[in-house]
Order: C-alpha cells, then sequence, then structure tokens
C-alpha cells in the first residue's frame, strides 16, 4: 500500500464532491453534500436493519437494485425519517433536481439524509441550492463533504488509500459521519466511498460486507440503531484495466484496501462519540464460538456500568464479569481472565491484586480489555467509547 | 384488603428483623441485616440469571432447595461475588455464625449480600457483629432492616399489607434495596418478603414467581444484570387455619396480596433509579404477541436516547420510534401510534403536530409512553428511569 491516511487533496479518477449551505442547519453551515461521477459507475449499499427506515433509505435501496448509479446528494440537518408518504415523495425530488442540475439520467442518484427524525424535509431550500451545490464540484472536494455530512459529529471523516493491484494504481476515498446513536447494527451514520477500481456490482457489494461487518458493525456508542444508516461504494472503473471479480486475481486485495479504510473510518467515529474520553478495543477470545464472542464482546461495549467505569477512570472488574455472565453464553466463572491494557486483573475468575496497575492503566485515552473465556478459539473485537456527562448533556438537550 | 402502605410499625406474626453497623460500609452506617422466624417457614426463592453467580447466591439457592428455613442474614457493602472458593466458605461461615448465635439448626439460615464485586469478604467483622445483631431482632424492626441493605439507595424500601383470606387476616412485610445495575431480568436487587400466611413451599414459589415476572423483573434502570439478585419469602403459618395451596380457596389473594407489594417495591427501586429525575411507564399494545411487546417496551426502555430525552424534558418521539423499530419485531411503520402522558404526539408513524402540549407533559415527573403498534392484541407494561448527570456522577466514581 503506497498511502493510506486521510489527505485533504486526495482524489480518485472521474469522481468530483462538493457541499454548501442550504440554510436547513442553522448559522451558515454545510449541510448540503454532492458525491458525483463522470460516469456510470457500479454502486453497492449496505442498510440500517432497522424496521423503521427513513424515505432516503427506501428509496435508495430500490436504485441500489439496478447496480449502477452516478453518484449520491445528501443532506444533514434533517432525517427526513417517520415523515410517511410525503417524505417519500420529497426524497424522490430531492434526487430528482440533483439528476435534472447534473443533467444525468433519471434515476441515477441516490439520496441520503441525517438529522432530526419526523420533521417534514425543507426540499425547497435543497433544489434551490442545487445550482450552487454542482459549482461547488471539486476532484479534491471530499473534505467539504465529510463537513456537510456532519451532525453532532465534532471532526469531519475521511479516509482515503492508494495501492497497485494488478499492476494499476487503484484509489479509493471514503468519507463518514456519525457520533451517537451508534450500535454494531449500523448507527446513525452514513459513510460514502469512491473508487476508480474497475468491480462489477456483485463483487462491489461482496467487498463492502465484508468491509462492514468487520467495522461500522463492531462499534457501538450507545447501543441504539438509526433509521437513516447506509455505506454506499461507487466505482467507475476509470483506472482501466480488467475486471476486480470476485474470486479473480486482485479482488482480495481490493476488499482489504477497503476494509483497512472502513476500519479506520469506524475507529473515527468511536473517537468521536458523544462526550467520548476514551477510545475503548474489547476483545473476548477462548469461547465456543465466535458467535458467542461477540455476543459478550457486545454486552460488554453495551454496559452503561462498563462505561462509566471508563469514564471514571476506574478498573472495576467486576462489572466486566457481569456483564459478561449476563451475555447468555457458556462459561466457566472460575477460568475466566481479564486484562486491562495488559494487567491482569483477573485470573480464573478471581482478583488478582493488580488493582494499583490496573488503576494507572485506566488512566491512558486508549483502554484494551481482553477477556479470555478459555474454553474455546471463537474470538471477536468490539470498538466503543465510555459514558460520560457530556453525552448526557448532547442529548438531552440535542433539539433545544 | 385492610391495609397497604409501609408502615414502620408493621408485624407479621412470629417474625422478627434487626440491623447493626459491623464495619463493612464507612461512618458507622447499618450494614448487616437479619430476618427470622420463631418456627421453622417455608420459603421460596428467585435468583439472578447471571452465569456469574456470587457466593451467598449459590449457598442460598441450594438451601431454599429443601423448602423450609428460619430466615436470612444480609449485608451490604460487599457482593461475595467473584470470590472464589474461599467466597464459598466465607457464606457459609456467615449463615453457621447467623445459627449458632440464633441457636437454629444448621442449614437453616439462608445468606445475601450487595455492593462491590470481587473484594474478599471481611467475615470476621461479620461474625464478631452476630451478638449485638441478635440482640437487634425486633417484630418491628422492617425499617432498620431495610436500611442496613442499601447501597446506592436513597432511601429505605419496605411495603407491608393485610387481607382477610378464608376467614383470617393475613399479614406479608417486605423490604427491598436497588438503584442501580436494574434490568429486566432481575437486578442488583434484593427483596425480602415475610408472611403468617400459612402456604407449602412449592404454592408458595408459584406466588413469588407469578409476582416477580410482573415487577422486578419488568423494572430497567440501566439493562444491567447483577450477580447477587435474590427475592426470599418466608411463610410460617402462625395466622393458622388451613393451608392456601395454589388452586385452593384463598391462594389467588394471597398471591394478589404478594404481586401488589412486589410492584409496590420495584416501582421504588424506580424512583430511586441512580440519578432519576423522572419515573417512567412504558407501555406497548397491539403487538402480535405478548413477546413482541415485551421486546418493544424493554428496546425502549433500554435506549440511551430515550432516557437522555427523558431527562432533558424533550418529546423527541423519533427515538422512541427507532427504538421500537430496531426490537426486531414485525410492524407497520405506518400504523404506529406513540402518545406521551396521553398527548398523541404520532399518529400511524407521522407527526401531529402536538410538540407544545407533549413538551409540557414531559415536564411531569411521572411519564407515561404509549406506543400503539395496531398489529394485534399482545401488551406489555415496564417501568423505567431516566438518563441523568447524576447516573453518570454515582457510577463513575463508585468505588472512590
Amino acid at each position: 500500500m503506497d498511502k493510506k491516511r486521510s489527505d485533504p487533496g486526495f482524489r480518485v479518477r472521474g469522481f468530483r464532491a462538493g457541499a454548501v449551505a442550504s440554510g436547513i442547519k442553522k448559522g451558515g453551515k454545510k449541510d448540503l453534500a454532492l458525491i458525483v461521477s463522470d460516469v456510470p459507475a457500479a454502486v453497492a449499499g449496505v442498510f440500517t436493519r432497522n424496521a423503521v427506515r427513513a424515505a432516503p433509505v427506501l428509496l435508495s435501496i430500490e436504485r441500489v437494485k439496478k447496480g449502477s448509479a452516478r453518484g449520491v446528494i445528501i443532506n444533514s440537518g434533517n432525517a427526513n425519517a417517520c415523515t410517511g408518504k410525503r417524505g417519500l415523495r420529497l426524497a424522490g425530488d430531492m434526487a430528482k433536481a440533483a439528476e435534472k442540475n447534473l443533467r444525468v439520467k433519471k434515476g441515477d442518484m441516490l439520496v441520503a439524509s441525517t438529522g432530526v427524525i419526523g420533521v417534514p424535509l425543507p426540499a425547497g431550500k435543497i433544489i434551490s441550492s442545487l445550482p450552487g451545490l454542482v459549482r461547488s464540484l471539486r476532484p479534491d472536494g471530499w473534505m467539504d463533504a465529510a463537513e456537510a455530512i456532519m451532525t453532532t459529529d465534532a471532526f469531519p471523516k475521511t479516509a482515503s488509500g492508494r495501492k497497485k493491484i494488478n499492476g494499476r494504481s487503484i484509489n479509493i476515498v471514503g468519507i463518514a459521519k456519525g457520533a451517537g446513536m451508534i450500535c454494531p447494527d449500523m448507527a446513525t451514520m452514513l459513510a460514502f466511498f469512491a473508487t476508480d477500481a474497475p468491480v462489477d456490482p456483485e463483487s462491489l457489494k461482496k467487498a463492502l460486507l465484508s468491509a462492514t461487518d468487520e467495522s461500522f458493525n463492531r462499534i457501538t456508542v450507545d447501543n441504539d440503531t438509526s433509521t437513516n444508516d447506509c455505506v454506499f461504494i461507487f466505482a467507475n472503473g476509470l483506472a482501466g484495466g480488467g475486471s476486480l471479480a470476485a474470486g479473480g486475481a486482485g479482488f482480495n486485495q481490493f476488499r482489504e484496501l477497503l476494509s483497512g479504510l472502513s476500519l479506520e473510518l469506524s475507529h473515527m467515529i468511536v473517537r468521536d462519540g458523544e462526550g467520548a474520553t476514551k477510545f475503548t478495543e474489547i476483545e473476548v477470545a477462548g469461547c465456543r464460538s465466535r458467535s458467542d464472542a461477540e455476543a459478550a464482546a457486545r454486552r460488554i461495549a453495551g454496559s452503561l456500568l462498563v462505561k462509566t467505569a471508563l469514564f471514571g477512570k476506574d478498573p472495576n472488574w467486576g462489572r466486566i464479569m457481569a456483564a459478561v455472565g449476563a451475555c447468555g453464553i457458556r462459561l466457566k466463572e472460575d477460568r475466566v481472565d481479564i486484562s486491562i491494557n495488559g494487567v491482569k486483573v483477573v485470573k480464573n475468575g478471581v482478583d488478582t491484586g493488580m488493582e494499583k496497575a490496573a488503576a494507572a492503566a485506566m488512566k491512558k485515552r486508549e483502554i484494551k480489555l481482553m477477556v479470555d473465556i478459555k474454553l474455546g478459539r471463537g474470538g471477536a473485537r468490539l470498538w466503543t467509547s465510555d459514558l460520560s456527562y457530556d453525552y448526557v448533556r448532547i442529548n438531552s438537550s440535542y433539539r433545544s
């Protein structure tokens, strides 16, 4: 891999991005973003599993099915969720206005929204902002677009990477948003990837599913699953050469590049978790199965008592034991080991007397909790933030 | 029912309770309680479903099996959980010391502990406090005992009731503790009931299961399930007369009296939820099944975003919709109705424009959230508290 870092000047052949302030957000903040490929691109998407799905999600699910699109228009400040038939119509209007202004085919633009639920989308503001939005498009406009999709995010999230695959230089850029309502089954998060790799839609979907499973589906801030989550990838093939098809030469390299960027963006979301003071990796090993390990890791990551202990720098391993015990997997209490940043605080289910060293370890901003069940070979990793006063402040006053 | 209120002078024939400060808790606070029947009593218990169970839970599970006991000794300030074989031995020592000082048969006393996990039980303090503890026993000692079992509780929790059943006056008194780590599948809570009703152990267990299922198993403060939860009931039969057996005359009246007191105590736990500023009843109706309704109610009650909105007095029904959508039950978004203290904020999945009235309703201390799925006849109720700054304060500094 030649490079894999956020780079504001990063470009992907044939893609442009841009953003403007349409007036949905207060204070002249950017709230409308556009990503577009100069030529038709293969497309794949992953969507929230919430039964209550926002209008833009419903529309985009339909449009992704044909496997080809030109790009996506995204607004922040309004989720266009729980808005009934009118919301669906307005999501369609938003896509149509983008298509008209970009002079692309009807049905070629996807839509995404994020923000407050249940408030009618101010589609007029979006439609009248479209000429300016199209003028804002630039090959290096990714940072602007990342900024425009923020809600409670503290910083814009971008990641980019380049890799020689089958002799060609392949570029991928990704942007994401998300800080609250973050849960393992996707979240109040959006992510968009653009690549010049030649990949067919089926293979693209495989790469995307594999990447999200190990990244965006493995993070949790507050266990809530949003109505609006989606991750899209557009592949316009302008890097040239033969298709990187699943199972064929170079596909795994492409998948790994995408997975690396997904992991990078998903960790940014956890670091930006609402009120977060800790970035915590939870690893559970030694389970009878991988799904057991996942269940344990999710229960630990979801425990308010574990999260407040993290915030309080308290190596309160009893809360970790209680969470593991409550998750429903098979375990033997007298086998469990727990360590915090390498300090073994529990061995075979009981205290090791390392409290002082563990308390020092808890002062770090990056925490690694390791739980070994010692019953098998199943393992899983998950990333989460802590629960602080600021989380409560942000979420008790979100709409005021 | 002649009476059903907490009454510090309440008595149950043949039962005495008492408490002392043994020095486990700092500042001379009461931390050791004793409940004892003058004669052998039928006993039933309900225990935590956590796979990690504290030593006193393991010991009491065994002892409850024989269906008869004389009482229970309870300490706060130390959970005697995750303490290995040594913890089991100390739980046995604690019971034995109580039995010796009370001059009752070996194996006739149950044990319960609550407090910090993973710290060896200071059994010496308990054993040397036993003579004083026995001297403290009084027929009206329930309030003292309720005080001694508190941890982060803000107030002692007692409930008592009397009812004429089959011509006899039956008394029940209950005490409980719990404020954090409260979750529907039992919690960091203990509850103890004493009754003079003549009930056989099997019937007593039926009455207790039915009472806890609708009360202690329907409350949630923070979704965490503890290692130490138990609910015990002792029935010494001193009210006289024939046995109130399941299926027989008067049993349902007894069960209802017990259920009423359980509900009362469980609501006290929610009102005392760590940092709680709201007492919220969540009712989900119109589901295809009762278990669907329970799943939805639990997801709403467990949502940090719903809980922080409650704290912020924000009628943010989008978070309720998102929680219902995420719980995995079948629903049609365009049928869902939501009301807050009787103000219908969502009808058929969309906003009703009643935001102002709903905001006024959210200012009350008692909140009733009603969600109607309108697909069937399954319903469920659950009680929960909100998530405040104080919850974070209490739990991030619990051990410091």
